[in-house]
């Protein structure tokens, strides 16, 4: 080899150096166990980064969806947005009377947490629709940051954005560092969730699809504010996530991260399209650790998606068995 | 210096080559004619990409949208969608025989596009649902495909994709090479944009925000579709911009490229925000390469944008005196 060739070898060495992510440094994916579901994603991945396997899928292709509560932190015993919604309810009670008998305002201010669920996703969306509109983007991100800050969990005391899945977060960062977008496409509200998701997920406001109420754009003390309406414009849970995909990222995602009913089509859309593709199911079986739920839950029911999962070859992750911690270290 | 510090400095220098775009060994700019339309460009981006510079602006903040339609691609004699809608209203005009007497189909059919003109945006938004619903997205990619392939200009006989404006397209590399996101924010449907913006603009599909009929998941032999809708589900113009921006962004862009007043708000809100923001009119004053029009146009009409640009700080862009050529070269 002559000297110039060398050079030019070590020069290519220490950009490959300079290239490589400091995370890959550490362990990739510390917190799950080994066995067939890390295998199973790892392979996925090492395949798909790898030219000329089979399983190797272009970068512009490499997408993966993760829906949020209960996927990649906890919604026990109900989903956190509700959470900032009966706290938001009961600040707002003394101004409205008439709740004490009309559900699923009744249900909230007498923490009778079935009553609400009773209500379904109408009386839920009603709940966000007053909670969350008749003010401006700005007002709702001051209470929400306040509520943030100080809210705690009722089992873990923890702040909210604390009980997100360690392992999740490491798998997030996992797929990046492979060059895979990460997008999360959640029921929850799109604008509940994008003020805190690049801190806790790595994941930033443009990649968070959600549900949505309606907008209007206003010129207000000659400043453009965006006022909060109480209709519902989107709501991106079940048929609606494929949906919500279509809208915002135009793209067959080729991994799907769920975790209840909820996610049903949009693993199934997901895994539907050609080539390599990816999906698996958080399965909630760590009573000790987090919460064991699926087909008889108020909140994240799995059930159809659970009896689908074998036939459509969705990965069943079982926390119990799959993760060596559920949360991040206390801060 | 000892060899192996040498070899390091080598390598780095190495890096840095290999690191550097393609794109900044050609001539930057190479279709804006020297003067303080490109000065002003050029100025801000060097302003927000260094470290100190009061006008130095965060990477994950350097945010650019442009309108499409008469600011990144031509949009007379009229929008190059409403073409794609004529051809498709002229196809479909043999089994819809009402039509002969019902606007605006009446004036698709007689050529008459004042007339379209004249049934404002509910008519064309009427004619988008008739020609972009009632079947499937793989339908209708496959219908938009074989248009976009064999459609012609009637001024120009190019391909449309091929009416794109080269200053514009070196633009967005531009920015890219800088940092920043570049974004679509268009009044013209999102899929009827997303197929060809990749190839035509480097934008890829989630980058695209765009005007939306409603669409439904389904199970259609046996594998999912996005069944398309008749009803409007979002218009992306006037103020429904800054709505498309919060929802498929959710920040606040610091740049916005536009050319009417369909424009307005979308720069209002971008140049409202603190710190550096920029935002420019394409004015389009080129009746010899393309076409000079603005208070007085049907498609593209610029009059109250113009009027508030020189208070806004909004820089105009003068397409006869800026640009030293309009269209790519000819293929």
């Amino acid at each position: 080899m002559n000297s110039s060739r060398k050079l030019l070898v070590l020069a290519q060495a220490a950009c490959l150096a300079v290239a490589m992510p400091l995370a890959a440094l550490a362990q990739e994916l510390a917190s799950w166990n080994d066995g067939p579901t890390k295998s199973a994603i790892t392979d996925f991945v090492k395949a798909a980064t790898t030219d000329g396997d089979p399983g190797w899928i272009a970068p512009e292709d490499r997408i993966a969806v993760f829906d949020n509560d209960g996927t990649l932190w906890s919604e026990q015993p109900a989903y956190f947005q509700a959470f900032f919604v009966f706290d938001r309810i009961k600040e707002m009670a003394p101004t409205h009377p008439e709740w004490k008998e009309q559900p699923p305002f009744k249900g909230v201010l007498e923490g009778d947490m079935s009553a609400v669920a009773a209500s379904g996703e109408k009386g839920l969306m009603e709940l966000l629709a007053v909670t969350h509109s008749g003010m401006t983007d700005e007002g709702f991100d001051t209470v929400l940051g306040k509520w943030l800050e100080t809210a705690r969990h009722p089992k873990t005391q923890r702040p909210f954005t604390e009980m997100t899945f360690a392992p999740m977060v490491e798998l997030l960062d996992y797929l990046r560092d492979n060059g895979f977008q990460t997008w999360i496409v959640s029921g929850g509200g799109i604008d509940f969730m994008r003020p805190w998701t690049e801190a806790a997920y790595g994941v930033p406001p443009q990649q968070v699809v959600g549900s949505q109420i309606a907008k209007e754009y206003q010129i207000i003390d000659g400043k453009p504010q965006f006022m909060r309406k109480s209709d519902v414009f989107f709501v991106d849970d079940g048929a609606g996530k494929p949906i919500g995909i279509d809208r915002h990222i135009g793209k067959r995602p080729v991994m799907a991260f769920g975790n209840s009913d909820g996610d049903f089509q949009m693993l199934e859309y997901t895994t539907a399209g050609d080539g390599p593709r990816f999906a698996a199911i958080v399965h909630h079986t760590d009573a000790d650790r987090e919460y064991a739920y699926d087909r008889e839950s108020s909140f994240g029911k799995l059930d159809k998606a659970l009896d689908a999962a074998p036939e459509k070859g969705w990965l069943l992750i079982d926390m119990a068995k799959d993760w060596s911690r559920v949360y991040p270290d206390a801060k």
